[in-house]
Parts: C-alpha cells; structure tokens; sequence
C-alpha cells in the first residue's frame, strides 16, 4: 500500500469513529433530553382525558387534532395543515344486551363493532347459537342459523408469548364472524372480545360485513363465561340486543400534519406518525394517543436539540385507522397527486411499553443498512431491528417504493386494553412512552444523516 | 473418511438436532403449561395481602413462610424444611415526621431506615441542614452541625436508563448518609427517597451504621420538595421526628427449603431462589414475593409435566435480604458444615416485569455454556444471557467456587415501587409473571440435563 493510501484509509477510519462517536453523543443527548422531558406524556392525559372516544367523525376527534395543531404550531413546526378528505363514517350511540335468567334481566356489558346496523324497532330478540369459530358455525345446517343470534365464543390462545398472536388466534371471529353468520340467515351476532384478561371490558374493533349487515356486538369476556354458562342451564335462552347506531354517507375530516424543512433535500420527506382516532368506547392511551405523542415528541427533541435536518422530518397524526382506514389512503392519494416524495415512512401503533426495537418493510438492502443502527440503541432498549411490518396508516405508501417502518414495544399488556375503555393514561408509564420518544428520534436522526 | 467414520458422524449430527428439537419441544410445553397456570400468581396474592411488611422477625414473615411450606408439601417435593438460624434483628414500630410552617403543623410521609433507633423522649426536634450529598455535608465545618437534622435531597439521576442504575446514583445518601453525619455530630437524618416517582411514598432501606447510631428517616419525593421549599421560605424552620424502633438482640427464624431429588447426582443441588422478608412498610409484590413464588413455580412445572432432572432442584425462600442479609448467610454457613454440593445457584430478585435475560457471576466458560441456551429461550423474550451480577442471597456461596445467576426484568417500573407502600400486588402483570417462571424453569432444565 502506498503511503498516500494508508494515509487516506487512516482518515476515513478516523473520520468513521469520529461519526460513530459523534452519533453516540447525540443520540445520548436525545436521551437526555426525552428522559426529562414530560410533554408528550401530558399531551397524553390531555388527549386521553379530553377526547376520549374519539372516532372518525366524532366532536373529540376533532378536539384531539385541534390540541395537537396548536402544540405543533408552538413547537415553532415550519408548516401546519389538516390534510382535508372525506370519508364515509359510522357512529355508536348506545349498546345494550341482556339475557333473562330465572325471570331476572342480567345486563351482559357489550359496545358494537363498528359498523354495525342499529336494531330495529324495540330490539332484537332471538335465540342463540354459541360456537367456537366459523368452522363450527359453517357445519352446522343454515336452517336452524335463521334469525338467530350466533354467539362466538372461541378464547384466544393465552399460550403464545406475542400477545398481537394470541390476539390473531380469535380476531377472526370478530371479523369474519358477523359476515359469515349474516350470509347464513343469522339475526345477529355476539363475539367474545379478543383480549388477554378475564374481566368486564368489551373489546370492540372493526368487522368485515360483504352484503348484508346485522347487528354485532362484543361482550366482557366474564359476560362471554356468563351467557356460555346460561346457555348451558338453558338452550331456549333469549338474548335481547338493542344497538343504537349510524351509517353517514360522507363527512370532511382531516389529517394532521406538520414538519420541519430539511436543510438540503427539503423536498424529500421523512415520515413519522401515529393514529389520532381511537374506538368509541376508548380513552385511547396506548391505542393510539401514545403514538401521537410520542411522535410529535420527535419533532420536539430535534427543535429543542438543534439536530440539523437534511430531509424534511413530517408527523402525520392520521385520522381513521380504526374504521376505514381512510386515512391512510387519503395521504397516499394526498402524495399522489402532489407528487410527495415520501423517502421513508415510521408508524409508532404498537402499544408504548417497553421499547422492543423496530421492523422495517423494505429491500433487504435498506433493511440491512437500518439495522446497522441497533448497537447504537441497544443501550435504550432496541433488542432487533429486523424485517417486518409496519403500520396501518402508512401501509398505502408502499405501493410507491416508501420504506416503512414499524416501532414495537412490549407486548404482554397490551391486549389487556386495546379497543376498551381500559385503555387509560394511567396505563402508560412515562418512561416507557419517553425511551420510545427518543429511540424513534434517534433512528430518524441517523437515517437522515445517512440516507437509505 | 471412511464410511463408519461417515455414518458415525451423521449419526451425532443427526442427535444433536434430535436433542435440539426435543430441547425446543420441552421448553414449549414449559410455556405451554405455565401461560396458563394461575397458581403462582395466586401465591403472590396471598403473600401480599396476608403477609405485608413481612420483615425478618415479624409475624408476616412466619405467616409468609408457612403458607409457601404448605405449599411446597401439596406440590409434593421430596424434602420441605426450615433451615433455622438465630439473628440479630429490629422492629420499626411508627415514623413520625411534621415541621412547623405558619403556625401549623404538616406531617411528613417518612418511614425510618433499618436499623433506625428510636428517638428519645418526646422526639427529637432540630434545626436542618440541607444538602445535596455526602461530599457537601463533608465539606461544611463540623461545628454547623452538632445537634441538627442533616437533610440529604439530592434527586436521582433520571437520564440514565436502567432504573437500578437510576436508583444507584442516589444510594449513597440513603446507606452512608446517616453514618457521615452521625460521625459530625448530627442528631438525626431524613433523606429523600430514592425512587423514580414525584409522589407521597417513603421508600425505606438499610443503612449503614457504624459506631454511632442516630434516628434516621425517608421521606417521599413530594415531601422532600416540601420540606426543602420550607426551608427556602425559613431557614430556622424545625423538624420533629419521632421513631418508635427497637433493636433485637436475637431471634430465631427460618429460610425455606424445599427439594426435589435428581435421578443422577442426587447430591448436586442446582438452587433456585428469592427472598422472602420485605421492608415493614412494603407488601413485598415485585420485592421480592414474586422471586418466591416464580422460583415456586419452577417446581411446580417440573412436577406437572413430570421432566426428569438428574440432580436434585432445590428452592430456597431465603429470609432476610433486608437488613442484615442473615439468611444467605446461615444458608452458606450451613452448605459449609453439611458439606452440601451446590452445583448453581439463581436467584429472582430483580422484579417480576417482562422478561429480558439471565446474568451469569461464573468463569467464561460457564458463561459461554449457560449462554449457548439464549437462542432457545429468545422466542420467550431472553434477549441476552451474559456475565454480570447473580443475587444478595447467594452472593455468599460464591466463595464456595458456586456459579451465581440472575434474572433480570425489565427495570422501568421497578423503583417507582421499590422497598414502598407502592409495592402492591396489582402492580403485577400475570404474564410477565408466568415469563418469569417458565424461563427459570427453562434454563435450569437446560443446565440440569447438559451439565457445567
């Protein structure tokens, strides 16, 4: 090697570790930062505490973007908009099921799935038909289905660690169970909620109608083991249904946006994001707030910070991933037509426990250089950074080629809560939610200054 | 090669991945059995609610230790008996802390360190100093502080990651506070507790007298600021504290053994263990009842699925962690006179949150067998396995050449609670819990079959 050579490849090592060292500091002073900062985690109780149940459509979800809007616009972001679109929506004003048990009315606590059809007139009244899964219901002869209300009550398989797995052991019954039973002649149908505790929560969520809607409900899984226990001791039992709810045709809602100008590829966006919406029955801590909060935190740290930012750093609070996803589609529709060049997309809708670390849904070369990034976050509590997937909301941007990203967290409380009123602010821990905060930003932070 | 060379090779290889795979298959039907196992989290329920500040010498700790006897005979262990010992011990009766701001009277949440003595007569009332830490007391001129209450207040360190190191950057307050100052002629101490939480719960703990013992106290986070705004506002602002404490010269108390024989090496025992006492003011749920119950739970799933184990497994519920550490002792002690062969140790004592790995106190090459087992335990949430700390408790076998283990959670939650009222049951997640047993159980039944 000649003596100019060895000289140059001293300076590029020397150059890497003075990166590499620069990197460390400064993705330490992110942390530093986040891990003394309480702003995300009081935007948190605003939202969860001020617009709880905020659907697409309803008055608190336009409460939440409003807040957010004007904490964007205090943080001194370089734009602001709601990215306007219209939308279909659906609304839930009141659910109610009961059973009579030796002439007393026992009320099971249930929330409709969304979008179930109101009752009609003083209710629905019908036998029912519990079973175990659709492959149990299909069997059965579609003659002795008519008019009756079919009851899945398959628990979801607590033996599998992943909680979003044990959730996928059950959630089909919730959203295929209404359309399947609906084709059979079914009046209506009750779901046992998919969720990982025994208590008196209904987990509501969406389902899946094709042609013919019917009402549908989930119930606590305690009113599940009380309505599979009466059944037993009476299989003429009745159940009454009444579900008060609405179809709407169209509304105007929004997305919000906000970013920070990128100092040499301004036009190239990073996207950071999570879903302003929440179900009706939700306060909508760890489902979604937490990701809202956790990303506009992002923004934060940068501007507090200082860091310098090549491309344009972009949070999206989206409206409706709970529903239709309407959202979603609307900013890729949104970025279609203005040719919005999207360089990589991260979605924090996971839960906001313990950090776990991120997958990314992209080439194995662009996942190979993120991954790169993990000894820099491992003392924050990023165990992999591995291929996978990412997010409902950004899930439209990757028929453009947009990397995306997913940021994971702990899963074991996660489906204790998620689609129920016991999704509270007091569930979220401040410094699980700040090491999410800071290892989101860390990860844009090298990804902005190292290109994919 | 020859062709018997060949096959013999093809044959080991062929056992080996047969034993890999009957490896993965015992561990998931260790899973399999404990995510849907109640009985450890029940035992921790009663533990918390019978056997609150279950100190070293008090009825709970007996209430505590009989109730998991009882237990340990149901499960049907070969041995269960109580290794007695006699001990030195102490008693805190009540703390009493108020100060005097306007004319009225504003108690203060504290509660005394171990061994705090009691105060005299009607209490002791005295000016403070206040501090930032030990170097700033040492620094003042002796003089100052003849009489006073010396006030150390400085908070931890939030910035740093894992919370026990958060809690190590203001330990030395707390242990070598009380004997600095009593060394300078304070008449007492209060200390700000250390804990990751702004809130109204003293978190106590031991401290480390030397020759001169003089009341001592924690007071709350929230306290502490009030204290320390008093202050501010009036520089002769007066403490009262009053401590009913006593010393105990001797008792006689227990740790717990419980065994089942090894079909092989019946006299290697591979140990498994928590502490049972907690602090007087602590039900003890993360700290460290479930440390018991897990290592309870370990025997209970190698009895239900009925896995062989060539040595014998022994759990220990020591007593005693607290204050004087007197239970890991008599249990080295005893292996010492009875010329017990412990094989391992592994010790639960760093709460029960969601899992994250197994440190190994042992040689490198231990260390790279013990870690060999990772990749069969990540899908359960072991994200590394490596050299570092075991447990107080069996710290005391490692001059005996024992190799030492921990396992360790997930750190965020756990000093918002520990050595605190805070310390509840419902602070504990099942799963995370049920995690905890099977990656015990898992990793014991990997050394037990292959061997150190």
């Amino acid at each position: 090697m000649s003596r100019i050579a060895l000289i140059i490849q001293l300076l590029l090592i020397i150059n890497l570790s003075f990166s590499q060292n620069t990197d460390k500091e400064v993705v330490r002073k992110i942390f530093d930062n986040v891990l003394t900062s309480n702003e995300a985690y009081n935007n948190l109780e605003y939202l969860c505490k001020n617009a709880p149940g905020r659907l697409l459509g309803s008055e608190e979800s336009i409460i939440a973007v409003n807040f957010m809007k004007d904490y964007f616009e205090k943080l001194g972001a370089d734009t602001v908009f709601l990215q306007e679109f219209s939308t279909p929506a659906w609304k839930c004003n009141s659910t109610e099921v009961s059973i009579l048990v030796d002439g007393k009315e026992i009320q099971l606590r249930a929330d409709a799935l969304g979008p179930s059809p109101s009752t009609q007139g003083k209710g629905l009244f019908a036998d029912v038909i519990e079973v175990q899964g659709l492959e149990e219901l299909k069997a059965l002869d579609r003659v002795g289905i008519q008019g009756k209300i079919v009851f899945y009550n398959r628990p979801v398989d607590m033996k599998i660690v992943s909680t979003f797995r044990v959730y996928g052991s059950a959630i089909d019954q919730r959203y295929y169970g209404p359309r399947v039973a609906a084709e059979m002649g079914a009046s209506g149908v009750l779901v046992r909620s998919v969720g990982t505790r025994i208590d008196t929560f209904p987990h509501t969520g969406s389902t899946g109608f094709k042609d013919i809607k019917i009402p549908c409900a989930a119930i606590s899984t305690v009113d599940a083991n009380i309505l599979s226990k009466a059944l037993k001791d009476n299989n003429a039992l009745q159940v009454k249904m009444i579900i008060d709810a609405e179809d709407i045709e169209e509304i105007t809602t929004y997305n919000l946006i906000a970013d920070i100008r990128g100092n040499e590829f301004s036009d190239e966006y990073i996207v950071v994001g999570g879903h302003i919406d929440s179900w009706f029955n939700s306060p909508g801590a760890h489902d979604d707030g937490i990701g809202c909060v956790q990303s506009a935190d992002v923004m934060r740290i940068f501007k507090e910070l200082g860091i310098e930012n090549k491309r344009s750093i972009r949070v999206i609070l989206f409206m409706d991933e709970e529903l239709y996803q309407s959202g979603g589609n609307a900013y890729a529709d949104y970025s279609d037509a203005n040719n919005v060049n999207n360089y990589l997309a991260l979605e924090a809708d996971a839960g906001g426990f313990t950090p776990e670390g991120f997958t990314v849904d992209a080439s194995d070369s662009v996942v190979g250089i993120i991954s790169g990034y993990q000894s820099l976050l491992e003392p924050y509590g990023i165990h992999y950074i591995k291929k996978g997937g990412s997010g409902v909301d950004i899930g439209p941007l990757k028929k453009f080629g947009v990397p995306l990203m997913g940021y994971r967290t702990d899963s074991q409380r996660y489906m204790d809560l998620h689609h129920s009123a016991y999704d509270t602010f007091d569930k979220v821990h401040i410094r699980e939610l700040q090491l999410g905060s800071g290892n989101m930003a860390a990860i844009i932070y090298l990804i902005d200054k190292y290109g994919l």
